[in-house]
């Protein structure tokens, strides 16, 4: 079982989409994140969907939360024009970590090492050609996610 | 918009159960984390499937990636067995931080505001009766994952 067996499609954004789309993806897949890429094609990041909820709220507001009880319905359904012409590469945290990657012949185990030592609950596969000089990473293949993991092992037990 | 009306059902276990049991569990429904509730129903924390997958991978390969690749497919079979006879309290990380927690009657904007401070992906909702005396939460109505709160805001942008 490698990884290249393990990956799923799993939805991606690029660094210049709007972050609203990625909201909009996130919210209709119900996911806890999406994998952004660079222009290459290449895992960037994740952005969580804790992150886009957190552009929501006013900065005063995270500051002190009494004052979240006092914003009415009208404005809370305005919430989400805060991200209107936000792009998915300014909603990025400054620390936001590196993705975990595997490449495409790395066994199970070895993924599960990668997932355990990076506290990753994703790992992005990616084909790496040898021949590639830069050292740059290949063409994304799909993700594990860490329960894909645990079924697929489970699976076997 | 309350808390009450955001909240959805997701699966708990409790601090006894076996951890095999909530691996199936996060398997099978694909979640990326279960909620842990002690004997009284309270939240008390969140397992990330990462956890239980780092549970599985011993701990010389955990500090030797190199050593992973040299594991065969018999013994990655095998891993889960790692599991048996667990309990899910003892596979909680120390450091396992509470989970983020919202009245019934919290406004989406103070969910969204918790979620913002804590950085945490998922709320659980409980009714908190003014009538208890030690100031301990009540009955468990369910969760709120931040791609959820994204979805109903996003409903009425």
């Amino acid at each position: 079982m490698r990884a290249r067996d393990l990956a799923e499609p799993f939805p991606a954004v690029s660094l210049d989409d709007q972050a609203l789309d990625a909201a909009r993806l996130l919210a209709e897949h119900r996911l806890p994140g999406v994998l952004v890429v660079d222009d290459a094609g290449r895992p960037r990041a994740i952005l969580p969907a804790s992150q886009l909820v957190r552009l929501l709220v006013p900065g005063y507001i995270i500051e002190d939360p009494s004052l979240a009880a006092v914003i009415d319905e009208a404005h809370a359904d305005r919430l989400c024009e805060e991200l209107v012409g936000v792009s998915v590469g300014e909603c990025l945290p400054r620390d936001a970590p590196e993705p975990a990657v595997a490449a495409a012949d790395d066994t199970a185990v070895e993924v599960a090492a990668l997932m355990a030592r990076t506290r990753s609950p994703l790992v992005a596969v990616v084909e790496r050609p040898a021949a590639r000089r830069d050292g740059s990473g290949g063409e994304l293949l799909g993700v594990i996610t860490a329960s894909h993991l645990l079924h697929r092992l489970l699976g076997n037990a």
